[in-house]
């Protein structure tokens, strides 16, 4: 049984983790750190869990007891709690923030995003988790991308519910507020900008063209709706087959003939893909869960890899489908 | 023109009476106190009234100005600054908050619901608005209590909105968690009961009964659907005959043979009322808006008696219906 | 591995069940039948099996190939399908319809309430699976009954999501409509009361108080939230113990201390009971999802009892919590 | 007074008419036809009319009662109405179906849109009213359109509520299907194309850059949030004066500098647009009420033009705000 440790284990993320955790066939939970609730119990916080687990969360993690760590702390929490502690080299660890996405002098975390990454990611000891709209937006572009077919600027348009701004009460995240409404956030300078540009540049050396991206608070919950479209010359035959080689071998995503929609993944770590031709352009549509394959549940699918488990353990999840 | 101004000015029932007052024919704003937003337009906190105001929040009310205030700061507070503020006696006061709901010694404000108090109401100074709770539970039972039929405990189960709870943001108000979420909260001990209580034995003096209630959490932003049961042994023709004559003159209340739906009555000062036999119980269900018949369309609605207007003054609103 | 056949497979219940059963590890599908969708893979209907199953709908089932096969029809088809059709005795049922619950000359359906019938299931042919409403307002009084408490009126107000009225477009399931409303139906007269008092009368045979039950339309999708409350003479504490006892050996059925929401258990087989004394009356509150612990779920588990498998086999589903 | 028939009276953008209408100070309902409906009241299909009108469909239009009609059936359908039915020439028409929106022979309808056509507008007696995208749109681009700016390409992105897709029962329009749910269709090919390019040529007769559009179904009930962007060589200063100066007499549109969202405008016949600029790209956000400025609340403007009233008149309308 593979232990491990949750550090930052009260926020939307760690509460994802544990879920899916719980019920892996091969893993053991060594502790959950939490510094506001260490002593309770984890379902005080993740109140489904009651009836799952009378684990308690910790003041302090206990490295020795753990083969990996999860670090779900929030956005440059990460690069210090790394920096302060003496985490033995034996300790794997997968970090969810954005602090060691982008490359580095000095960082030695692999960009965890298994279709793009997969057999580094299989023997690393340190991966940096990819962001929820970065994740989906990427498996809407890579094939296209891995076959040197960005050659014009992209137009990105995602929405994504309420969990992906995390669990802290703001005016935007009040219910009052956002029940019914759209709005638009961070529109052109959205920070997974880089970390999308990093990884089309790794398949496609030349990109050098502009992503415009409109991000989207939506009112539901979970879940990425993003649409992506770029000029294209090739017919829809041509670029639906690339989309299927690309993705043949990976176990978590589908490319589908039928108009898709973002209830078809949530509560899954799948991706859907629809491609379609209008004039010279080539439309993608992704969606994913911005909690799974966005976040807690790559990092298991990334967890898996680095253990040498199949890629697929504990992530046969039901869906929600309502 | 009456002139108006507003005491904490930057909560939900106070932007709830700016978008009556500000369409009223017969009001002028005075002004729109508010200390933490002095000096920014009210469309900054009430965002929807943009190209509707140019007022600016003050720091302090110039009661001089006005004919009438609304109080709608939180509950305490407008006890605290009628107390602490020289207010004169010319100026007409509603109060928004539970302080004066309860009859006490020194208490000189008339409770604010007309279709119990209207004629009282007409020739008073001081108003205080029923609670929202209060508000749908009383018009479902008050033709009931004025009969002196309210001989067996009362069952009462109401569901109100988010808007119900205010701004603040918490737990409970967070999207993600209320969002297809229900739950209940101060069961068979809402503060609403006193004043319900108090003016059922207003009707019917001899009322001892137990009142059960139990509020529910919706994840709607507005409207309340409250349902009410009790012992009842005429007909039902009886009991509708009694509702519609109870009701007859006053024009905010309606009384149906259909079965009811909460957003028949959102944004609007409307309440419906239902009710059926079952076997030696009498079922009512009322829908009202828990921010306008349940809080701001009332204080207009009192307003308007106060200063000899039609009652309806202001409050022809068109339902958001959907 | 258990072969299971699907008939009606088309359905909200239907769904489920595959979602379950694919993941299921001693489950394998023998066949889906589908009168509307014959030759259609499952993924087109139940959008979110893409990817999971390759099967397709069939026209007629053979029952040679299962050893067991749930019937999700509508109410009413079930005793039409098994009394027009040659089922081998072998082969055993689960009816998810109403069409076996209630007791009847010839009826040899066992209702398949595991906290009530557990050991019966086990030994048992065919099953009639409880009503959702049913499901979640018994779990909240079995204690009682049990104990033999039940010696006044039962005052029930459930709330239950549009998954509850299956996936027939109406007025009352159109999203314009019901997002954002609350409405009652069948109130005091729903079809559930008599499954409810069937059960009540089985552990307390002079149960004969009425059941004031009032249905309610949530705008959410899934989950029911159910209160109830009865004169209680004893403590709090003799309830709680009475609660616990009951349910101790029962692994999908938590009673705790905190303030439930319907969320905690939404996506889940779980039923989460709280219970408050207020005066002289006991207060249960009871949460599970419609569409699980009250149908599918609720099917699965039936069946690993009948089939002698672990009681959670397959059911220990990730809530989707948000 | 003005009297108005409403032909097609059961469907939304009736509705809506009729709640702003019965409230027009300058109006008159001379009937409502609804052939399915013919003889029950308003109210028991527009269930909030209930106490506003004790009205009844009528089976015939009576032309010579009215001295406008508005055409509110289905798409198709005004083109037949009018062609088969002898409307005296003395009766203005206000259509809101898209049969008569663009130009063609012996189309002698105005295209509805008061931000662009106002002065052909007053003089006119046959009205085509705009689309709900359509116009949400054009009011995002007309300024720009008007300066002879629309030199490349337009990426538009539009997010719209349920009651965009009328009130037909739809696998799309369930509540289980759509709450929570995303999804775009009718990517590249809106029929709203049409009716936007002829306006944009209109005020810029070069105009023949693709207009990339990707609708989207949101799940809220009403609202469009539309997203525009091109490229743009100017400063955010002109462009701001540009649109400020455009619309400095258009009472319903407003510029704001602040980040908006859709709930500032709900059940309002306002427009907000705003306006950035991001590298070379100007980016307009625009939002609207579908069924106000997008529908009916539009169509109401056009007659207040039309009989030479205030343009406002019986539009300041309550937002929802919640």
């Amino acid at each position: 049984m593979i232990k491990v440790g949750i550090i930052g284990g009260a926020g939307y993320t760690a509460g994802e983790l544990l879920r899916i955790l719980l019920n892996h066939p091969e893993v053991e939970i060594a502790f959950v750190q939490s510094s506001s609730n260490a002593g309770n119990p984890l379902y005080e916080v993740h109140r489904d869990l009651l009836g799952d687990s009378e684990l308690v969360f910790v003041a302090e993690p206990d490295f020795s007891k753990s083969d990996v760590i999860f670090l779900c702390m929030g956005h440059g929490k990460s690069k210090e709690f790394v920096e302060t502690n003496d985490i033995p080299k034996s300790v794997k660890i997968i970090d969810l923030s954005h602090d060691y996405r982008l490359k580095a002098e000095g960082n030695d975390f692999v960009y965890g995003l298994p279709e793009l990454n997969r057999e580094v990611i299989r023997s690393s000891e340190r991966i940096a988790n990819p962001g929820c709209f970065a994740t989906g937006i990427q498996l809407g572009v890579l094939p296209l991308a891995a076959a040197g077919l960005l050659n014009d600027e992209l137009h990105v348009h995602a929405i994504t519910g309420s969990t992906g701004a995390g669990q802290a009460p703001t005016r935007t995240s009040h219910f009052s507020w956002r029940n019914g409404n759209v709005s638009v956030y961070k529109a052109f300078k959205h920070q997974h900008l880089g970390e999308i540009r990093q990884s089309f540049e790794q398949l496609q050396s030349s990109f050098k063209e502009d992503i415009n991206f409109i991000p989207v608070r939506g009112n539901h919950t979970r879940g990425i709706f993003a649409s992506v479209y770029i000029k294209y010359d090739g017919s829809l035959e041509d670029a639906q087959k690339l989309y299927c080689d690309y993705y043949a071998d990976h176990p978590f995503v589908f490319v589908t003939d039928d108009n898709p929609d973002v209830k078809q993944v949530v509560n899954t770590n799948k991706a859907i893909i629809h491609i379609e031709k209008h004039g010279n352009k080539l439309m993608i549509l992704s969606v994913t869960d911005n909690l799974l394959k966005g976040a807690s549940g790559q990092a298991v699918q990334n967890m898996n890899l680095m253990f040498g488990l199949d890629e697929k353990a504990g992530l046969n999840l039901k869906a929600v489908s309502f």
